[in-house]
């Protein structure tokens, strides 16, 4: 039961569309669950993706609206009056509702939250929307089951089909006391197996996970991820339960996470995707590229500066490519393995004695690579000097762009700065520098020019 | 209520441990989550390890082991007898149970399935193993609950108790006929919400999403977080229900592979961690290191190839490392592009469209960051023939540079290779010779040499 978004279907979409056979339309397309149909209106042109919108019902463009490619959103969302919007953010969880919300201008969002008719989706949307995007209280919705821990079992149950009619999936059952104090959790599963004079008290699990309102969403998935939860309940300082967060959003979260960090550590300031036009794509790699090239002209300059010395020695020159190069993997590598260090909260120890475990580590690597290259370069002219110059020269480059690569990121991260802006491009094009500088001071030395 | 991996309740359990306090130690490890337990054991020596897992009772260790780190579970079950980690597996779900048999050698597998009480569970374990790691058969746990669509809603909720037992967390009740085969599904909610004595085939929702038991896991993961699903059944060929797939499995297996993808990226070649042994760590880093020696001593010959012809421009050589880098970085970020593309299912049109598409963009680029390198070096030193080739030259590379690194991820996806493998040093190395000896021929062309 695989959708296929095929050419065909496009064009059977869009025919049906142009000839406004709105019976055809509804009958094919409620067939497919919202989210394919927000990848067939991701690829109609925005008149065809608007009528489609209008044509649909509430509940369902609702969450084809959360589907959509943001671009495509944008667009959407620009087309339809104030009203039109809320009433799509009326059948939305107030998650959702506030994401939307969120992406309009600032006078939209007024606009279209005057007009939503439910009092309390109000309020509680507004509330959300006080909440930065990336802490708990920006990711989580407003729809749980919530119980008091004096009701009984039977009376819990019937109270339950009202608030669960709401909540489409309700994981935990969160117990309450009377100031609405988070003090426990139940599942559905254990209210069916009570017996129904029991009191909630008695069979409530007192042992709840929960996150802070605050809270960082990465650190909200971790959680999630490590304890193996599917809805974590959001308090607030005084435990007063908030809200609650689902692991699907925490699976785009984990997603949009490694994509960030992915295409960081590949020098792209922005989300991008191959999809996109020719100009995002430019906007997100041109900044990159010119710090390269930067960091290019400033070996150029060392490399000139450092020509006189050389003249006889011109075989050095030609190894600087490999110096560099070496440098910069190297550098990659660490910060790789740190940034994924932190992000997985896997890194026990002072700075300091992870400085030195690279400098060891980066000390055997070089070695070994030093003593190949040595062999390569004493056979290739026989010269030993020269074999030496550029075989230490590598170990030292080495070890300085690990300890680089390491150190870097850990700075950032205790400066509240993602680490991950020191992977890829970064780190390359400062080592490459700093390596080829030190090539050439340490061959200098070595051969007493 | 965050858990805090201290040294002082570190070193309160080793002192525990040494003393064989028994009973404070199960006082003090019962607060505990079983995710927790198992950082505190990735920490101590083995023995002491070993002690707590034959101290706590099964059913808490048994989800202790499947929590440990891979490499202390290993040395951990190198400790147990055949029997002791039977009894550890009688108490896990069969996937779990699964992954830590397949995790031993073929003789041990035998062994302690041999020593398995439980005749069904030993059953079910023996056929899930038959499925490859990374197919959704190899995910799954035989763990679901499952009705007959001739049952009444009474006498479900009756029968489900029993089964309820057996199964953490419920999800979707799965509805079969009575040949065995998936035709519908319900919510714990669903059945809360209905007349006792209607049948499950009336309110059995049919629109039930599934995956064939040889899917790729990526796929499963990638439909799970699409249509935001918790629980997915797994159906063979003939749609016999078979197993489920959990949103926990998943969220582990995208969070392995980002790590994976993001490793490969950075030139490591296989999981490691920032605080695994300097031997793993150099295992993992050298090879790619060693390749990017290669490449750095393929770009010298190169370079002393060319020597005479540039005796009287010097400076050329001086602008190797800038086109080298610049090759690397612009291949690096067009794999990267590809390779998240390729994972998203993302990509639309034919091979031929992108790869023009991608001479365009790299082109665009290329000029104005030419035109930028243009102006240096004419300003730097007057003379424009030297400025015109490097800054050609520079253009040339970086779309020659663009196409490498979006063709070969397509290449291998469509071979079906992790096209992740040429992302990292493998695209930044061969960029980097192919970038230089296209430099030189360029430039020899334009000055005429």
């Amino acid at each position: 039961m695989q959708f296929q978004l095929t050419d065909e279907l496009i064009e059977k979409v869009e025919h049906l569309v142009a000839a406004q056979n709105d019976k055809e339309l509804k009958n094919l397309l409620n067939e497919f669950h919202y989210a394919d149909i927000a990848e067939i209106l991701d690829e109609l042109d925005l008149d065809n993706a608007v009528y489609l919108i209008k044509l649909l019902d509430s509940e369902t463009t609702s969450d084809i609206l959360t589907e959509l490619d943001e671009d495509t959103r944008e667009k959407v969302l620009g087309n339809l009056s104030a009203k039109e919007i809320a009433e799509e953010i009326e059948e939305l969880d107030t998650d959702d509702a506030a994401d939307i919300i969120a992406e309009l201008s600032a006078e939209r969002q007024k606009a279209v939250i005057s007009e939503i008719e439910d009092e309390e989706h109000k309020a509680e949307i507004t509330e959300l929307l006080a909440y930065p995007e990336d802490t708990a209280g920006g990711l989580m919705a407003k729809e749980l089951v919530k119980v008091y821990e004096t009701w009984t079992v039977a009376g819990c149950l019937r109270r339950i089909r009202g608030q669960a009619k709401e909540v489409t999936r309700v994981h935990s059952i969160y117990v309450v006391n009377k100031e609405e104090k988070l003090i426990g959790r139940l599942s559905l599963k254990d209210l069916i197996v009570a017996k129904s004079e029991q009191k909630i008290a008695e069979i409530a699990k007192e042992n709840v996970d929960w996150v802070n309102v605050h809270d960082d969403v990465e650190d909200v998935a971790r959680i999630m991820a490590k304890y193996d939860l599917e809805a974590i309940p959001v308090v607030d300082n005084d435990q007063t339960l908030l809200g609650r967060i689902t692991i699907d959003d925490i699976v785009d979260v984990l997603k949009e996470e490694a994509e960030k960090d992915y295409q960081l550590a590949a020098g792209l300031t922005q989300g991008v995707e191959a999809d996109d036009s020719i100009l995002d794509l430019t906007r997100a790699r041109l900044p990159w590229l010119f710090l390269g090239l930067l960091g290019g002209v400033g070996a150029f300059i060392i490399m000139e500066g450092f020509q006189e010395a050389f003249n006889q020695y011109k075989m050095l020159f030609f190894f600087t490519p490999l110096i560099a190069a070496m440098a910069g993997n190297v550098g990659v590598q660490s910060s790789a393995i740190i940034v994924q260090g932190l992000a997985n909260d896997d890194l026990k120890g002072s700075i300091n004695s992870r400085l030195i475990k690279e400098m060891l580590l980066a000390a055997l690597n070089g070695v070994i690579l030093a003593i190949f290259l040595f062999l390569f370069v004493w056979i290739y002219n026989n010269e030993i000097d020269k074999a030496l110059a550029i075989s230490i020269s590598l170990v030292a480059v080495i070890i300085i762009a690990g300890l680089i690569g390491t150190f870097v990121p850990l700075f950032l991260d205790k400066r509240g700065i993602d680490p991950a802006i020191a992977t890829g491009p970064f780190i390359t094009t400062s080592n490459d520098i700093l390596g080829i500088l030190l090539y050439f001071w340490i061959a200098k030395l070595i051969l007493g020019i």
